[in-house]
């Protein structure tokens, strides 16, 4: 038997629970959100820090990271850790791009060539061993890379995104499921049958190149990896150069396991570079290159669309998540779960709310009107909370990755005292453990919508903008308008008209933003479930694929069909 | 109930027979494959001409053709028939642009607001329209523009057509059915729970332009305007200049049903042009354009691939349909079989062969080798043969669709006569019910390997080249070339070695042409079927789409949701 059909027998029970998760879209996860639910947690946790501090350079010397693969021709790497502002002194291997797409297409055949089920088999494995293995050097590793929170590391670039990979392949499943490899046709022309045997083939596009963030590393990318890989593609994984452990650490699972199931480790390999020298635009525009995914910033996402071809291009941007606040019952527990998801990992979420529309002349409550400036007043101070505590404030706000969003936030502190009014600094605190991280708490303004220009984008980081605009409806029409033109992932709206909730459901479904409703309570407003919630609509400029539906997945194969005649004799009338 | 549910149930065996086709991918259809066949067929055929004569102008007078759509600006068309070489003197409404973007984009929300079932119910409604009431009338709209003959505008452009309409309804229901329309989710965040009611729409893109074809019209375009309006879009259909009245039949179809349904007509719009003021290129990249679909010329193709963006693009181009002819059991029946596939509507298919590849040492029969130059001349005599007999040449080669063909004919006449052997010279032939038809026999042309720059792009007509190569292996690596570098759709080989099939098998698959093995007899041999033959891979320059997979309507529609508390209580532990 086939190592692959074994490890198919063997994660065909959580296949089968993921497949019925992605029907139903009801909760499910086969793995424990928290880390001390992890099975024997004390353990796995020292096991897993040990691993990270095992890659780190030492002394000022750096440390190889140990990657097998073909084209080496040097070493590169200048990560920094947003906590301890110190290099993480590990070195990759630098890749002559020819030779990975040499081997990329050398590796596919025998790839190809498995069943559906060996695939699937060996890349359930490969979950399986990213979470037994390496979850927790996974945690410190985006931490030291992206420079979240060691839960959200754990949950949202750990767990959730093994949840998103399984998710990929239940779809790459059946869109694959959906070809029978074989038929028996039969017909009259004229007096004769003509009776064929006909085989389908699925054949992948060819090399896959998937660009991971800087912020977000494992989330986009796992599941893209895994939608071509279970359709028969090789992938080629381009991280950001200031996360590229993370992936590095993945790539080398991947190929470890792909290894032993008896195929070609060349099926995944690894192709960083630096910011001084990037390598993006060769990778997406060189001749193998048949399918790209990418995770970054509007304007090169909006590059790959238009350049990619004839690559397939699936891309997730950014955008201006937006909020309406148009009536409430209970104004403090809104703001309340407002500032909590504003502050979620200093808002360097693709899903992270930036403008707050309410109108003008405030918002209704069950205790009568509240005027705008109070709500604005209320909500800042709702933030300021959460922020006072280093410690809390550590817990949620974690670090900034990049120093230009430092550097973004004094710009537009300025921007704003001089057009608006600036509700709360944006200042560092001082991180517990981590005395050297960069943080800093968010900074919001409040401006009125004359002001587009300054919100009119994407700013990505801790700064939001809360905005006074005309009635409820005028500020759903604003909201709705930057979704659709500026792109944007997520919505909020709160409001106790039903009518009204009703029309926000149609606009904002039409400019393609999934939107979250009189959401309070415990729950991240902005917490996304595998399984459950579709990310991206493609509807608008914040990317043009979701995870994960059939679109993500049915488009990565082709189907090639050969026909003869039936083995069967082919019976002619007299 | 709504006039859809109702016409849903009216036509839900039917559509669940065809669901079981494209699964099992076995012999069926609805619909009689020849005319005689048809209920009624005397009848119907008398009514069918008289509504084909009723479009015509009358002593040189045009007759309009009634099209009550908006942004009427003047009329145009220069429609001639090909088989009588006279104007048809009918003109369509030229139509301003904006208007019907703007009129389309007006239709989408009630027809996207509508269910699944509804939409279905309607458009299978316009499938059965089509054919109890104007398949006939179709039939001589598609004779006297595309050129076809009368059988064949009946079956390829007429039932099977209708077949390739339900068989995308298919898939884009099982493509919309794969998203549950709501969920109820709970989970728990530290010690309250969560319990969210989901809502998933179904959004779709926009309006689609659908580009048809001068030869083979409805055959693409029914089954693509299916996808685009199963998932909510309206269609804009451009029709080539020269065989407009096909489709604005079709349009006036689509529109009277989905109006008698309770929707907005103007979901479906004809937007003909004339050959000196193409509009193309404007609809392609019209800012509202959310779709495209395209059968055509490569050049063209290659253009909207390229520049359509953000729009989707799904293209049906052209390409060197390949032979290898390596041995064979029955060298005679090969050779019929080739030649009546290459006599078929004159070559003017997308799936007709062209390039012929024969071993220089000859082809392996049970009855010994047979000679290269022997081969080459008996199948030139072969075709000679089936096109000798006016009755017989006019069934089979009907005419010529384009004068532009006849001059190409010449053209490599004079190429190959000088680079290499004319097997069979091009003449007219007098259509013994059409005596001003534009007609010709076939070109066939020997040559050698040398001279690729002849044969190795397509010719659209009836041209084929038999090439001289090296062994067996050759003509394959020589064919699989041609459909990798130049685009085919089919291929044909013969071969009675299992290992030589085997490795044709995968090295056509991975050149993406769907190949047809030692298929003789009465099918012609690049028939394909519906619910059972892939048309196009997608693989190579022929084209990006397939006819139909999932991969042909999944992102034709998008997903948006939206969450909100469940209305059940949310409970929160003590």
């Amino acid at each position: 038997m086939h190592l692959g059909d074994t490890l198919f027998e063997q994660h065909q029970a959580r296949l089968q629970r993921a497949r019925q998760a992605c029907v139903e879209r009801a909760c499910w996860s086969p793995f424990p959100e928290l880390p001390a639910r992890y099975p024997e947690a004390a353990q796995a946790q020292a096991r897993g820090s040990a691993a990270f501090q095992a890659h780190l350079g030492q002394d000022g010397a750096s440390r190889a990271f140990a990657l097998s693969q073909p084209g080496t021709t040097g070493t590169l790497g200048a990560e920094v850790s947003p906590y301890t502002g110190k290099p993480l002194g590990v070195v990759y291997p630098q890749a002559d791009i020819d030779v990975l797409f040499d081997a990329a297409q050398k590796a596919i055949p025998s790839w190809a060539e498995a069943t559906i089920e060996q695939r699937l088999g060996v890349l359930m494995e490969v979950v399986e061993r990213l979470y037994a293995d390496h979850l927790f050097e996974l945690t410190h590793a985006v931490m030291h890379t992206a420079g979240q929170s060691y839960n959200m590391a754990y949950a949202g670039s750990g767990v959730n995104a093994l949840d998103r990979a399984i998710e990929a392949l239940v779809y790459a499943e059946q869109a694959m499921q959906a070809v029978t490899p074989h038929a028996r046709w039969e017909r009259q022309f004229g007096s004769s049958t003509i009776a064929l045997d006909k085989t389908y083939r699925l054949v992948p596009r060819g090399v896959a190149v998937c660009f991971t963030c800087a912020s977000f590393p494992t989330w986009n990318a796992w599941p893209s990896m895994m939608a071509s890989l279970a359709t028969g593609n090789a992938v080629i994984v381009k991280p950001h150069p200031a996360t590229i452990l993370p992936m590095a650490i993945s790539v080398r699972v991947f190929r470890t396991v792909i290894k032993q199931a008896g195929f070609d480790p060349n099926l995944v390999t690894l192709a960083p570079d630096t910011v001084q020298d990037p390598i993006g635009k060769r990778l997406v525009q060189h001749s193998k290159t048949a399918i790209v995914d990418f995770t970054g910033s509007v304007a090169f996402g909006q590059w790959i669309e238009r350049n990619a071809y004839p690559a397939l291009a699936f891309t997730e941007t950014a955008g201006c998540n937006t909020v309406v606040l148009e009536s409430v019952d209970d104004l403090d527990a809104v703001l309340r779960s407002l500032a909590t998801t504003m502050c979620m990992f200093s808002a360097q979420m693709c899903t992270s709310p930036q403008n707050i529309y309410i109108p003008a002349l405030g918002v209704r409550t069950s205790q009568g009107l509240v005027p705008f400036d109070s709500v604005a007043r209320q909500l800042a101070d709702a933030v300021q909370r959460l922020t006072a505590d280093p410690k809390k404030a550590a817990m949620i706000l974690a670090t900034i990755q990049s120093p230009q969003t430092l550097a973004m936030l004094q710009q537009m502190r300025a921007q704003g005292a001089a057009h608006g009014q600036v509700l709360l600094e944006p200042k560092p605190y001082v991180h517990p453990e981590f005395p050297d991280a960069r943080t800093s708490t968010p900074l919001m303004l409040q401006i009125d919508t004359s002001q587009r220009a300054l919100y009119g984008e994407e700013r990505f980081g801790p700064v939001s903008f809360v905005i006074r605009c005309g009635d409820g409806a005028d500020a759903l029409a604003q909201a709705t308008n930057d979704a659709r033109t500026c792109g944007g992932l997520t919505a909020f709206l709160y409001s106790t008209d039903e009518d009204f909730i009703a029309r926000a459901e149609r606009a904002y479904a039409h400019a393609g933003a999934q939107l979250t409703t009189n959401l309070t309570g415990a729950m991240p407003l902005n917490f996304a479930a595998a399984y459950s919630d579709y990310h991206v609509t493609g509807l608008n400029p914040a990317g043009n694929a979701a995870l994960t539906s059939l679109a993500f997945v049915a488009s990565r194969f082709c189907i090639a069909q050969s026909r003869r005649p039936s083995r069967a004799i082919v019976a002619s009338k007299p």
